[in-house]
């Protein structure tokens, strides 16, 4: 007899969530008779021609089993080993992936200190040293992350300030997008708009954190870089033999905005749960909720309660900064309810 | 609109066919609520309990998303740079990884010249040398494939002959068995049986061959080689974060047998193909058929001709040696139509 | 005709230095018959019975070709690669390495802020999280710089506090000491207790810029870190087939106290040119000058009308803040007059 | 007291050797003074030219620390780590570096059965396939060792042979002349006609092993292969910072035909030691002896006997193969005395 798992919905993460009822209808469907393995399918390119539809052409797209993988392998398309990537102290590339990057890529990361979970051209102007000397590493990609890891959202001006200043200075733009759906519905932007259009060489489209069962993709805009993507991507561990069950799942994100409409409604309860939580004087809300997620600060006696009964991660534990996120199938009940739970234990 | 995909079944691969319609039940059925990521889920739990139900107590077992994963991570975890793998030299790590054991362990792979794709105790005496020269790699792990890359079977007292080498000699024997369930079956043996009770040390157990939409299991056999495997794992890029959706299917193909059910049905189709094929003359059988694939020495001009209907791969070019596969699903009109059309082109 | 090279003495670095004739003298002095390679002879067993008398016996030390070699070997032996080394973000391996140490051992290195050239236990326990997250690069090693990049001197109870730290959460110290014998003669102490007696699990032990043509030594003073050194070694492409060349310099180096000698003789040379420096307001002394460097802060268009004459480093470029350093071979003469033309640019 | 080592010259190694004077005398004589460090000196510039007088110009040359440094830097150079480099499987970099090739650049070493140390054109076309099939590992690089492993020198037409094959084929033909002096004057060739004018593309320069004390030299023929070498080299820890003392070595090598004197003496030596091993028939010299190595098969009961007088290495042990090398200093008597000793033994 199956397991019976009790599954009550809660804030901790995009990646608690299941999969969309539309996505998994597309897994359901492409299940019938035999397909080429590895990409090489109609199912493929139906949803490479997607990507197009949403980005343009001249674009080259592979999936990827997760979002690690495809930001170190986005990485290393672009590098060899003894390149540097700039990135935010907080970027997820930097902390939360158990030193991927380096290992794989053998290059070294230089964190600069977020300001709201963001960096500026400013910063990585300041950053830019060493060129050309070879006792230092070799400064070749910015990498920012969009919807930042604080939940905020870059401008359009603060993107392209980044991208211009790396291609004056042969560098490229990678775009950490596990959430870029939700920025860009955050800027009222297509997905082109909020990447290739401000400069973005090269992007993880996150598939995983907005209702897909997994997968996401390396999108490259500038032609050239992914020539030999195919080997990288093999050699690193994240070619998919039954291809045709990821690429359905992007065909449904793509299709009639199911993107667009989840990002949304995330972001809409981030925003319900902030109003919520500010009823309480002692939660204090840390950075603009400017996406799908909620950063607040709260009495340390209250972080373990409330986590009795629900969990979720903190994220600056020295000053009692936890995070929240919504999700596609966050409801307002779950909202009210939750907020209500913090109200009664933070009181 | 969805894309049409025409997807006759073919004998290109196990992993062109789609998902078993038992895992696939339970896919969806996981799909309610939230639970935690990567892992830290009742279904994950439930899911390693059945693999303590096949294979016993004292046991480590750790999802991965493809069978490259499970095998590269599988020997970091025996090795150091600086050791070396043993292995055939068509064993799938060695031949169709693209290099990923070299690049992500750092370790030399070392091939012996296989026979009926298996590779014995003598021949690693043989290659066992230079052990404490400093300019030497050292030996530290065998690798074979069951079934093999021939479709062959290694007998128990072939497994248990290295298994006892390795561990006389202060190595570790690991098993490729991404379709260990049809080397099972072929031997009327049970899982522990065909592994942990012939000295298998670490385990690569395939699921995406056998029915599951994608995932593959490393299992410890020997206490004390795993314990930082959760960070090897997550380093190496192949964490996923929505688990339960792997566990599930690991789940399924461990509940009612579903892993004998499906690899005794491939391997019996395999058997009536090799039959058909035996009708013409034309075509010879090269290896034994033991497990769900047939390899055939066919003329050279029938390779193509016989590709434009049924796409499937050329084994050793130079030979006109090709293979032809089995799964869950094929048919035995399957297989009658496709030896009729192979007969036909043939002669 | 052999080349005639200008070669004035300056500031630039200590290893613009030559090799002090007692080394020389014995490198002669072994130029003479056959002798096995790779170390296995006794002028390398008669060095590191030299190592024993000044550290003790139960160490085991092994020569590497220079100081990038010497320190990430030692990191590699301490490290998996998912671990990571906290360090000054003005380390050298950090800064100057060219991201030797991640590409080699796989490992992050995390930069903690620099107070003259020195990190604290207390950084140390603020940067200690994420433990036994899988997450997270695991701390394993602490590695400081003695003397330090700023030409400072890590006083013995800083390493006591950094070593106890390490050593009460299972993680090690590694001590890149291109420099201990600055140190060590500065703090008055045998090189014993400037390392061993303070905690140092692994020292690159420097001999390049105290005055040998060329060589490290990585020494082990924790039983049980080097029994795989040899191969580590190897594969890192450090192992010197005609070793003696390089043991000879150590053994010389470590007799009569030549080590003290040049050292003591350097660091004087340091405290006069500090002291002659002083002199010209314009020129501010940034850091204590406690070893054989001095760290001066000069008006920005003296850079490069100094550098016409004397070639040196730019340290910190923003600030103006350059580096000039002595040798064993600087006399009273050179410093005068080095520094009454720094004193002619100034004014 | 300095350390007393009994030196007898032996046939071992030519890394046995020590420093040929004229090599030891130029050290001396450029041990004057500061000059700068890391190769931006007028020795290093020197050195360079001498090459350029032996190779025309239009080539670059970085020097290395030693051969493995040497090979591994000039297969990174053309290699991403999906590549493979094809090798003889008695190559060094094959069986004598311990993994650094694979552990450094990530690539796999594939191994063809040599013919008297060699590999052929018709090798490498047979095993050349898989070529933008993303599962296989790309080739990449054919390298090859001259004079070999084996004592035995490939001629003009043959590196030509592999040459073409190479460029055909959008490869490059690596050479590792750790001993290709040795080989240029075993064919009367000048050190250019035996490699540049053959079609190599990177040629490891041996020093070490012809009276250096210690460097090789990485030398590209082609232009745009090391545009980035001076990061891969520091990198890979090979940057010498007192690189005057490797230059000037270099320089004496190249001058006055030090190099050809040296490796004619050896390659002489070896010649007499054939002829006197010859007057013994239970001696069987196994391959021709082209350079500077005499590789016998002789009885097994001899082989530890000789090592109790004359240490050396066993080639190929099941088979009772010696190696035993000729050097600069090796004289006459040496050989006439060793080779009567030998015969005393086996008879």
């Amino acid at each position: 007899m199956p397991v019976q798992v009790q599954s009550r919905r809660g804030f901790a993460s995009d990646n608690n969530a299941g999969i969309h009822p539309e996505i998994l209808e597309a897994i359901v469907r492409a299940n019938s008779g035999h397909v080429r393995a590895y990409g090489d399918d109609d199912y493929t390119r139906a949803a490479i021609a997607k990507f197009e539809e949403h980005f343009g052409s001249g674009i080259d797209v592979f999936f990827t089993f997760n979002g690690t993988g495809a930001n170190v392998l986005g990485l290393q398309a672009l590098n060899r080993p003894y390149h540097a990537v700039l990135c935010s102290d907080y970027a997820h590339i930097y902390t939360d992936e158990c030193g991927a990057p380096e290992k794989h890529t053998g290059c070294k990361l230089i964190p600069l200190p977020h300001h709201d979970g963001k960096i500026t051209a400013d910063q990585v102007r300041h950053a830019y040293h060493g060129i050309g000397d070879q006792h230092h590493v070799q400064l070749r990609v910015i990498s920012i992350t969009q919807s930042t890891e604080m939940g905020t959202v870059y401008q359009p001006g603060e993107i392209r300030a980044l991208a211009d200043f790396a291609h004056q200075h042969d560098m490229f733009l990678h775009l950490d997008g596990a959430r870029i759906a939700n920025a860009a519905v955050s800027l009222g932007q297509s997905l082109r708009e909020a990447t290739r259009d401000l400069g973005v060489d090269v992007l993880t489209f996150g598939g995983t954190k907005n209702g897909m069962m997994g997968g996401e993709a390396v999108v490259f805009f500038r032609p050239g870089l992914s020539e030999d993507f195919l080997f990288l991507r093999k050699q690193g561990m994240q070619l998919n033999s039954k291809m045709r069950f990821v690429a359905v799942q992007f065909e449904a994100l793509l299709t009639n905005d199911l993107w667009r409409r989840s990002a949304e409604h995330a972001n809409r309860m981030a925003r319900l749960l902030e109003q919520e939580l500010r009823k309480s004087p002692q939660v204090r809300i840390v950075w603009p909720v400017e996406a799908n997620g909620v950063f607040a600060q709260i009495p340390r006696a209250a972080i373990a309660k409330i986590m009795e009964r629900y969990f979720y991660y903190s994220w600056i534990e020295d000053e009692c900064i936890v995070r929240w996120m919504c999700s596609f199938d966050t409801t307002e009940e779950d909202v009210r309810e939750f907020a209500a739970f913090v109200a009664q234990i933070v009181n």
